[in-house]
């Protein structure tokens, strides 16, 4: 199918390859025209605005938009909104928060052009070789883009997951539990790293991916670090977080779900972020106020 | 090889057939004698009785222990402990605190008899069909045991992890992780399961098994458990858990780790004991004692 | 002075009668007006419409708002804005949220509306006879408020916090802090109640309030509670919560700070409005998956 | 009355001074002889040895010991358990673990002398001015002691707990409270720090200090910290803890009681005292492996 793929960071550039290896006719746009003209070498059609880009496609278009969540495709979709014709879909893959799909979807709507809110996983590995895609949008249309997803996913890797909002939702949910094991098998390899054994963790690693109930691809990718740094000494301790984590406990909040561990993964996450902490300088303070106990000096 | 296998429970019996398949001689017991007559039915060797099995067995004998952690492990060790000779081999495959498997091998040292202890995971499919095992002990004598692990485990699925105690430590932070990625994923389905879609729980958890970054054995598990009850409705959601969380989350406090994923899953196991709470009592009490905030009466 | 109390409820109530005793000429109002009646023969002076507050009050007027946060304040506060004059004064002493206070402050400001939004602490009691409060909003017009802050609070109880929405946004923080002290307290009687020992709750929590470091105001409604309920055997432990808690998590969130006790202590209160949990079900069902353990049925 | 205080460190020191003002007959002792020397200059007997101790009391004996748990209150309790006559009563007023009073009774039980397992709380000044005590043992013969604690405590601020071990399993509890207390004020303080607002801590922790709900003597202890350093940036936030909060969750953990805050306010203290941390450096490798997330180099 002939569609166009506008972001070209390291998810919509992997992307693009992929639905090119698929036989798909790709148009591709990136503010960044270094990326573009890269692309265009590998079999991309290059566009350098988006003018060009729905000059290129006949109605009914199809743009599958990959950049980032918030302040750019918000641009992003208001700017194709004036553009494009009734009929046309905008496939929004970025992390987007559901909320935002919702309304963006509506407004859609109104001017008769189809939304499709995907959430993506699989890292930029599965956006070269096969994603996983949960869809949210109109049913009925879903028909139309749905050999283009067959033909990006791996098998069985994509999911209609019901009306507008519901693909982001879910992909929203997804990282919450993404946190949450990253958290349980770092701190399995925390406890390993101060008892009194000495473990090889690229052994360990490898292992519990063999015949343990632990096994799975982070423990392969946590395999796959630890091959190339076998302490992680050349890594700081300093775990981002991108707003989906944010957002799926903002989510549990919302709907008053008891969900400790994604929102200490989180947090957990917001604390390697300092150095010091004024919580930790308070309570060094009681300590000393009332049991005259040393406090270390800044 | 020769050895025995003593304890017939879902996880002795299983690994007994998969020694058998792989082509071992197998005397096995179990305090149940039926348990003994059946499986004797199925290829193995019957034995009624310690003493039995220690007749059938020549030295250096490889005795492979799968009986309940804590009294029942202590009571069969102690009782091989007399029976046994020097160079005799004792494996303990069950999950026993790697503290008391320190101990028993010291102890059993002193006797000449060597002491493995060996955590296995894969439930009792694994046990059937191959297992994942980390092994502590004696470097030097492992080579003598080693083929049997070779055999009943899966590919790359045994591990020398060092020195007695290594590996029901390491099975046991590999339990601490179990947890913590079992309520992160039960988290997710939660807070889906109140938000404002409407999601197909079985074919959630498959497409996050194809493709995507928490795809994972527990993951299929998920699917598996809700493709034979869409909505768990016919499950209680009671939590029970073994020792081995416990001691992951002991461990950590030992060693000044702070492990809050790990620990705050086994946490919400010991709050779903619990229809209704003193804490929430205490709490509902004090809301009422300063606001007149109305409480429910039992 | 001469002001206007809108809001007879629990709070508002209380805060009129401790008005009247200070001095204060209070015209009184709500909806309900059987409240209007009751108080009038305490000392209030009766109104039953914004209109009638308004015509009682001379300009510069000064209106003070208990009303229960959301759409009721919002309402009330739309209400007033248009019959108002310049130079006006409205409270909201209701726990609004501080986004919300500088919304309406900056929306007031235009009409020349002056508005503080103030945190209050001290339960029903409190307001009766001496509250805590935490006022934002202009430094410079507050000079004519302070006194009827000065009378109404304990010693020392009033601080003038800062620019608009800093009251509130104080307060909230105070109700986390509140939330996590509240569940320390509760989990510390829970520890005790499952202790091997027999101990009366009454008389620990009055020791633990003569000469303790955990010696509180809470501690001392702890004290109450259990004088009236020994066991609370007559409370059923629902931990229902206001909006303040969740604010001051989102808020945490938002500003990236690890607050794990104050989420925690919310998070255990959405719990305990469950007698079953989807997240139980999950593991429950995973544990009967993996390890043949046995299930609950409901 | 007359009896023997062992150990002058902060709290026994000060314990002394104040059963020298109650009228006491004070034998002091402690390994450190100059502390013996400089106390014997405000009222106590000095003693340099056990014996001494021992030669200078009448049976029945009182000692009351104040050295720090584990080793050295071993250490005093076992040789003192040699010297001492059938009638002698010891009073272990450290922190003791309470499983450890337990035995340490039972064993003194076995040669007539009579043991008092003793929770202190109040700090120092508390000890010089008014304890708070809950003392564990036999109820016969606690009225013997009484009126010491009776004389040192602050007005009710002594609580006969129960059998041997309530008494330190009480302190127990309470230092795992006042855990909790302390992290959900320093949380609520950090959510300050990062706030949009310009807050005086000193005059919040002030504030709150009368009229609010959370009114407490850990607030007062914080409004003292602030008015010495205003944004405690003299003092680095490494949070030491002493046994007892941990003995607190283990004792939670061993009795199946889900105390999420008490467990989490001790594992922050963990984390404060690394700069880095293995769990965040697996997170941030992870993030690399998949997403390509850049890790901040070592």
């Amino acid at each position: 199918m002939k569609l166009s793929l506008l972001g070209l960071g390291k998810m919509g550039y992997n992307l693009a390859l992929n639905l090119i290896d698929q036989g798909h006719e790709v148009i591709t746009y990136d503010i960044n025209h270094e990326q573009v003209k890269e692309i265009s070498s590998e079999g991309a059609i290059p566009a350098y605005s988006t003018e060009e880009v729905i000059q290129q496609l006949e109605s009914p278009r199809i743009i599958w938009a990959m950049v980032p969540a918030g302040e750019a495709t918000e641009a992003l979709v208001s700017d194709l909104q004036d553009k494009l014709d009734p009929g046309d879909i905008i496939i929004d893959g970025g992390n987007s928060n559901y909320k935002d799909s919702i309304r963006r979807g509506n407004q859609l709507k109104e001017k008769g052009i189809h939304f499709y809110d995907v959430g993506t996983s699989g890292g930029i590995n599965g956006a070269r070789n096969g994603i996983c895609a949960m869809i949210g949008g109109e049913q009925e249309v879903f028909k139309e883009i749905e050999p283009i997803f067959e033909s990006v996913t791996v098998e069985n890797g994509y999911l209609y997951t019901g009306p507008l909002g519901s693909g982001h939702f879910l992909k929203m949910v997804h990282n919450g539990i993404e946190y949450g094991m990253m958290q349980s098998i770092a701190e399995g390899f925390d406890i390993l790293s101060k008892s009194p054994f000495d473990y090889d963790y690229e052994s360990v690693s490898k292992v519990w991916n063999h015949g343990s109930i632990i096994s799975s691809w982070l423990m392969e990718l946590t395999e796959g670090a630890f091959a190339k740094d076998a302490n992680l000494d050349g890594i700081k301790g300093v775990m981002n977080s991108s707003g989906e984590g944010k957002w799926a406990v903002e989510s549990a909040l919302d709907m008053q779900v008891a969900a400790p561990v994604i929102a200490l993964s989180l947090m957990m996450r917001y604390r390697s972020l300092e150095e010091d902490t004024f919580t930790g300088k308070v309570v060094a303070a009681l300590r000393n106020e009332f049991g005259g106990h040393d406090v270390i000096k800044n």
